[in-house]
């Protein structure tokens, strides 16, 4: 598969650029017009959207309806042919303006689109199933992880870089205050004890292996094959004199070897390929002690669908959301024993929220370091995903798991709740 | 598929009788000696398991070990040719003895034989997954739960009746009170509230929606096949003046329509069959509104098996406990989403320590209402029961689901522990 062309958006490589004033495009004839009323007439009737065209510049939209206005007609073109691909690289291109709640237009596209996935999207599919390699997985990891620490550092929570779903025990807590919850919760499931070890799948920039060695005294042994994170996180843990206690090892998680107490994965089960689960199921049977514990957290499905095909082409390739069904290839043949499910799809939704916030307080400082293109590509990509939450189409599952006919296991789950 | 020789144990129709006097057998040769070394063999060297003949009458087992003493050559025969369903018939018929503990006998058994599914297993099996139709539905109920209420209520909790498992929010609690903390857990998870209407697929003797009714003060209507319970299950709401607010339907789950603020099924899915989950989910969707919030409590696996055949044959006509990949056919095909699966396993366990506790303590009632192979086969069902769950060859889940894209869901679960 050539992977070239993908290289992070508003870096080298590129294969667009912002261009809202590209392109003079002769006055809409009535093929286009009908062509404009086809797509919004996919949205269902009851979407206040109207579909303007380049001879409408100063069109707005009124009392809460919006107006997505096509600036040229090849962009009309390609967003009849496979609306799910081209609108976000036209959104991010300039060449096609939403006025309007960005958000809501989303929802009705969620809700409707969706519904009839294309046949480019079922391909994708396919290729999902199927399990990456090494080399590609790394690729794919470098893509998305390593377009820049200080820019995930611009609207991330500012304690611990949890570029995850967070917690929001309430739901007024911050950014910051929900990341912790959500690390206390998942150590909380877990049960860790201090001199306890615990091996992570997926580090991220280093947070939460941090976190559980400081709160509650395990000794972590963490992968992850993002070379930009790794330096990092050990930076970080050196920083904090934890170096000793916190090992960052930039290999895949393939690679893990040895016994732990704990085994925890948060947000890498989407980048492995439904294809390689029962292959990291089997690792993690491995990994864990006879009284041993798991967690992983991962976006999900409540029935099988691709992902869209702009995210994975622009912002994850090779990402997946499996529904449970799938997540228990995981769990079933490897002699494991799922002890607890938990659904915080709206938290997902509420995270992003505040990401979305921050990225827009800080949005000067993003353009300068990447181009209007990227900003818009990733407003686009942070509010589609919002969306997809708040209507359903994606899940947050955190799994926990113990080996089968363990009986070690808690005698409920009010220790997970206890002085909260 | 002809039912008629499975009526319940000790009742007319039996096909086999307690007969500990039954046959004499010529001395044991060199052929049946080497016979029982093979099947103890079977459950591991580690087990101090012996297997004693007809000729050894006062073996006695010392510490610790384990004595099976097979009183005919027939029945070594038997249990040569297929232990799993011989065990159980044999040890019912007194033409086995278990000298040492029955439970930890079984506990060699469930982690040696059910790791090599004979074939005869998995043709029942094939059987299980498809679908039961009404009448054989009906016929396998009975079985089971028309022996008569008087039975059940010398061994059950005295307060509600319930015949599936308890929840001991703390290890000592008594059955009866596990009990009633399982009915609270269940209806904290389903947040019901006062005037809402809940529909239950299969009543039991009723105890749970009487409570729903009592404790939370909605509307319910239960729906359940065995005729004897329906009986009970209305009389005693009438008892109670509840007549007015809870309604006994006696049908199929199959024949439910109108829809309700929550659904729940405690217990009857082991008798669905697999090959009808995906209608029983489609039931489900239809019969939630869309705020609505339904559970299924039901005993599952690890990884799928045939039920032991024993039990299939003599105890639970029908039943299967499903994966919870297989149970996942209930939500994924019909637009519902899992908010959380709860395993409580060990409860189960407890539950099943508790009901053979109270019915030794009443077993010369039982044997006046039956039989001594009555007795034996029960005896051995329930304490088969407590090795399957401690042994981690069963477990107990709790799914909680709303439709997809349903927002009014809660934000967390604390609310299951609040002030518990």
């Amino acid at each position: 598969m050539n992977r070239s062309r993908l290289e992070p958006l508003g870096v080298p490589g590129s294969d667009y650029r912002y261009a809202r004033d590209a392109g003079e495009s002769r006055q809409p004839g009535a093929l286009d017009r009908w062509l404009a009323r086809q797509i919004t007439a996919k949205l269902g009737d009851a979407a206040p959207v109207r579909l303007a065209l380049w001879d409408e510049p100063d069109v707005t939209p009124r009392d809460g309806s919006i107006v997505v206005r096509v600036l040229d007609r090849k962009a009309l073109w390609q967003l009849v042919v496979n609306p799910e691909l081209h609108f976000g690289d036209l959104y991010s291109a300039g060449r096609l303006e939403v006025r309007g709640d960005l958000l809501t237009l989303l929802g009705y596209a969620y809700n409707s689109l969706d519904e009839q996935p294309s046949l480019s999207r079922w391909l994708a599919h396919a290729r999902r199933l199927a399990a990456p390699d090494l080399s590609e997985s790394k690729r794919n990891i470098h893509h998305h992880y390593d377009i820049g620490n200080d820019f995930y550092k611009l609207w991330l929570d500012r304690e611990a870089l949890q570029y995850t779903c967070a917690y929001y025990a309430s739901p007024d807590m911050t950014i910051e205050q929900a990341q912790q919850a959500k690390m206390h919760h998942v150590a909380r499931k877990l049960r860790l004890q201090p001199g306890e070890r615990v091996v992570e799948a997926g580090s991220g920039w280093g947070g939460f292996a941090i976190f559980m060695a400081q709160n509650y005294g395990v000794q972590v042994r963490s992968f992850n094959i993002s070379h930009e994170q790794v330096v990092y996180a050990r930076d970080w843990a050196k920083r904090l004199g934890l170096d000793g206690r916190v090992e960052f090892v930039e290999d895949d998680y393939r690679n893990l070897t040895g016994q732990y107490d704990a085994f925890v994965s948060i947000g890498m089960l989407e980048h492995v390929g439904a294809g390689n689960y029962r292959q990291l199921g089997a690792l993690m049977s491995r990994a864990i002690k006879k009284d041993g514990r798991g967690l992983v957290h991962s976006i999900g499905r409540d029935k099988p669908a691709p992902l869209n095909p702009w995210i994975d082409k622009r912002i994850f390739p090779g990402a997946y959301p499996p529904t449970l069904r799938e997540m228990m290839e995981l769990f079933e043949p490897n002699g494991l024993s799922v002890l607890d499910v938990e659904n915080i799809r709206l938290h997902y939704a509420k995270t992003l929220e505040h990401w979305l916030e921050r990225f827009e307080q800080n949005v000067d400082a993003v353009r300068a370091m990447f181009d209007e293109a990227f900003v818009r590509a990733w407003r686009l990509y942070l509010t589609g995903s919002i969306a997809a939450f708040i209507h359903g189409k994606l899940q947050l599952f955190q799994v926990l798991f113990a080996r089968s006919a363990e009986n070690s296991i808690p005698w409920t789950r009010a220790h997970v709740y206890e002085g909260r």
